[in-house]
Formats: structure tokens, sequence, C-alpha cells
């Protein structure tokens, strides 16, 4: 089993309506790949400046996570993100994004990543995908992630990785930018209908769907009564989704409702704290503890 | 095994973004009536004028529904309500309403009411609540649902009401209005420590919690991909509810999470059509084939 994820490692700040938080640790790769490492042993392809704190690349790397396919650019300042939440965690504005060393990322795969079992294209560019498709063998499974800049801006090209893609991830105001349908369902089966095996459309506090070829599964989210930093829950549940699908090793129905339901899990402990700080007090018998709970709480 | 339903039978112009239509049956005692009588035979209790159409009357006896507790007032108009829906079919505005007959409405329950097993007190004012309470032997179950008008115009009332429910229906709005959270879970276990052993709270498309005193259950809407008209649904999903428990017998949880799933099943019908149009062609049968698939779509 493998797992190679390409990404964004970041800083983030963050505004909730209580707390502001400076330049802590964020980004797709990081989130995703810290949630795959309670299942597998996730490779990650990123790049970073030197400006990116020793501990969290320690951390990382305690956590499992290789980093060899993780670029410093000498002098180079890491990508930073500025955002604000308001009383709806499912709402954020972008208030500052400074591309720094990410403006000028070509990943290129280490040789011992290029034939990996999960290929994950995390919220890159397409033309990046593309280029990133372009370096492995046929892996066995290609998983997608986008933003809506990328919906809006490169469509194309989009549609193009779209049809290489195994397992895509869309949150529900990009699945409807994407299709013009409002209503969800329709909205996944038109995405399914364009060439994925699995579509996972996350709705954020209510929960997610996956929709394939013929069978739909619907989780809910696991109940969190105090949300402190949504940023990194949608990458969580990837992450998980696809760490566990990787350790399953099939993509068959009752492994990929497991996977959602880790998913969901992941991105619980993720919004109990900010950043990826719940990452570290979180031990694997939390994890399958709240999976427990999870399946119980939907269980009829 | 009975339940008593006291609430409101109306004409309803509804005016979604595709369709118009005028005057069609709408209540939330005839939602709540036809959807429990797939489970038992639900007793009414409501005011009408001399202008309700006999062939309705007819269906609703049809279903299985006991017309004894329906008031026809001579010479009088029908409640009427005319709503209209934007894209977002959780949300709607309130065009017009004519309370007409509904003024004046002094529910007195026939004699073979008053010792029912459980007692749904609908969308009538808390004072109507309490006055129906008054008529009853000591019911085994209360139920109620409230609309945000009298959470903010009959609050003491509503709290008086509450703390004599043993299970009570409120949506995602009503909730929050209620406890002042935000956040659906915080606000959900602040309304059962009011009182209620159970509390429902309906989130539309998005499904529904059931907090008891110490559990507590999900289940998401039952998929639909063309929703035609959401009037109703919420009262769908009590009276399927509460007649799936008057006939289980019990409030213990295995009992109450069908009990939900039968709720958002009905409510999934409902939308389909508009008015009660569904319930005229829906079969025990197509009941029984989506409870199936909607336990198929959430199992774990």
């Amino acid at each position: 089993m493998s797992l190679v994820i390409v990404g964004s490692v970041a800083f983030d700040t963050i505004q909730t309506p209580e707390t502001r938080r400076e330049r802590i640790i964020g980004g797709s790769c990081t989130y995703s790949a810290l949630a795959a490492s309670y299942f597998t042993r996730p490779r990650i392809v990123a790049v970073v400046g030197e400006d990116f704190p020793k501990p969290t690349a320690d951390f990382l790397k305690k956590r499992g996570v290789d980093l060899k396919g993780l670029t410093v650019v000498p002098r180079g300042k890491t990508f930073f993100w500025e955002g604000r939440y308001g009383d709806d965690p499912n709402q954020r504005d972008t208030v500052r994004l400074d591309l720094n060393v990410f403006r000028d990322f070509r990943p290129t795969l280490p040789s011992s990543y290029r034939d990996p079992d999960i290929l994950f294209l995390a919220n890159i560019g397409p033309g990046l995908q593309e280029h990133v498709l372009s370096q492995v063998k046929k892996p066995r499974i290609v998983a997608m992630d986008t933003i809506r800049h990328y919906i809006e801006s490169e469509p194309e090209a989009l549609e193009r990785v779209l049809q290489r893609t195994d397992i895509f991830f869309a949150n529900d105001e990009e699945a409807r930018l994407m299709t013009g349908e409002l209503n969800l369902i329709r909205a996944g089966r038109r995405l399914v209908e364009r060439g994925p095996r699995l579509v996972v459309l996350k709705k954020g506090e209510h929960g997610a769907f996956v929709f394939g070829r013929h069978w739909l599964f619907g989780i809910m989210a696991h109940p969190c009564d105090r949300v402190v930093d949504p940023t990194g829950a949608g990458d969580s549940f990837a992450g998980a989704f696809l760490g566990f699908l990787d350790r399953a090793g099939t993509l068959r129905s009752p492994a990929v409702r497991k996977a959602a339901v880790y998913g969901s899990v992941l991105a619980s402990f993720t919004i109990e704290d900010f950043g990826i700080e719940r990452f570290k007090t979180m031990k694997p018998a939390d994890v399958e503890g709240r999976f427990a709970a999870l399946k119980k709480l939907v269980s009829v």
C-alpha cells in the first residue's frame, strides 16, 4: 500500500468570531497527510520556504509522513493564507493570499513515489495535476480535489483531469458550480457521469454523500458542540478517506462506507482546535472510539 | 393505540420558482394525520369553514383518519396561507395569512378522544395547547410543535407547555431562537434539559437529529432529486414519527430510530408533489421500500 499526496503546505492566519491566530501551520497536504497517517504512511509532494519550522517537519515524520517529496526553497517564503470565518462555519472569506514559493511550484516526484497505489491530487491547479500525472506509472487509483478558483479559471484542464480521476472530492458549492445543478443529488450524479468511479460530496457540518456508479452512501458529520477552527476539515476528510482505502486495498462499497465514516471522524477532530493542534494529542484509540460512536449514532 | 392530533387544516397557495398552485389543501394537521395514517388511525382536532371540500374529507376518512374532532363552522371560511419559496427549499416567505375560522378556534375534544396514548399538539398557539391539555386524562405521551411566531410572542406559555411535553419538534431556526445557541448540537441538548424526553431537531434537506436524555440519533433526509413543493415536509415527518411510535408502543431508542427514518421517508414523499397529492398515490409498500433504501443508504 502507498498513498502519495500532492498539495499545499502553508502558514495560515485564522480569524474566527472569537479568536485570531497568526501564521499557524496549514495547507491541504498537511491536513490530509496527518489524517491519512492514522491508516497508512502517506508520502507528500509539496513546497515550502526556509521559514518552515523544523519542529513541524519533525512532527510530520513522527506521524509516519514521508517528506522525501517536500522541497525546501532556499531563501524562499512559505505559501501564506489568511481567512476569516463568520458565525456560519461553512462560510469563509479569504482576506489575503501570498503564493510565495508556491508560485513557481513544479512538483517533481522522487523516483520512489512514481508507482503509488493511490495518488491524491489535492488543491493545486489542474495544469500541475496533469504535470504530476505525467510522472507516475499508471496508479491504481487517482483522487482529486479542487477549489472554486480553478473551476472558474481553468475549466477545460480541470475536465481533462476529472476524466482521469477515480475519486473526486467536491464541496457543495463546487459541485453546484461545476454542474449548474442546485440540487446536490443531481449535481453528484452528473459528476459521476463525467468520469470518476466515486464522487465524494462534502457538506461541512451536514456530512457527506459518496456517489458510486450505482449506489449512494450518506454520512452525517460527527456532532461537534464547539467548532474552534473549521480550517482543514475537508482536507482531513479526504486524507482519512484515502488513507483508509489505501489500507483496505479496495473500492468496494463496504470499505468506501467505512472510509467516509473515518473521514467524518478525522474532520470532527480537526475542527476542535486551531490548525493541526488536535493531531498532536489525538491517539489511534480516540479515532476508533469516535468511529464506533458515529456508527452507533447513525445506526437504525 | 391511539394518536390525537390538534392543529391546522388549511388552504395553501404555493409559489415555487417554477410553478404556482392556488388554494390547495394544506395544514399541519392534514399533513401529519396523512403521514401517521400509514402506521395508525389518527384522530384529528381542527376547524374548517363550509368551503372545505367534501372529497378531501372523504379522502382523509379513506386513509383511516378519524374526523370526529373536525369542526365545520357554518358560513365560515377555512384558514388560508400563501407562501413563496426561492431556490433554497429550506427558506420560505409568508405572502399572506387569513386566519378566518382559525381566529376563534377553541378546540374541544370529543369524549372518545380524551384518553389518547399520544397527544400531538401541532402548530397552534401555546394557550390553545394548554387548553387542550386541560381536557385530556393524563396522556401517555405529549408531543408538541410550534412556530417562530409563538416563540417570539408567547415565550412563557410556550415554556409551560414544553415542561409538560415528552417529544418536542423544532426546526433548526426555532431551536436556535429558543436557546440562543447557534450550534445545533448545543441547542438540542439545551432543549432536552428544559423538560422533553426527546427533542426532534429537523434540518430540512439535511435530515434530523433526535436528542434523548443520554443518546443522540442522526438521520439524513432521503435524497430527493426533484423538490416540487417543500410544504408539509416537517409535519409529515412528525406525523410518521408519532404514528410509528403509536404503533410501536414504546419510546425506547431502537423504536425511536426507526420512527425517525419513517419520518424522513414520509417527508421525502410529500415534497415530490404539491400539497397532499403524493399521499393519493403512495402505497404502504412504497413506504416500506423507501424505508429499506434509506436504511441501506446510511448503513456502515
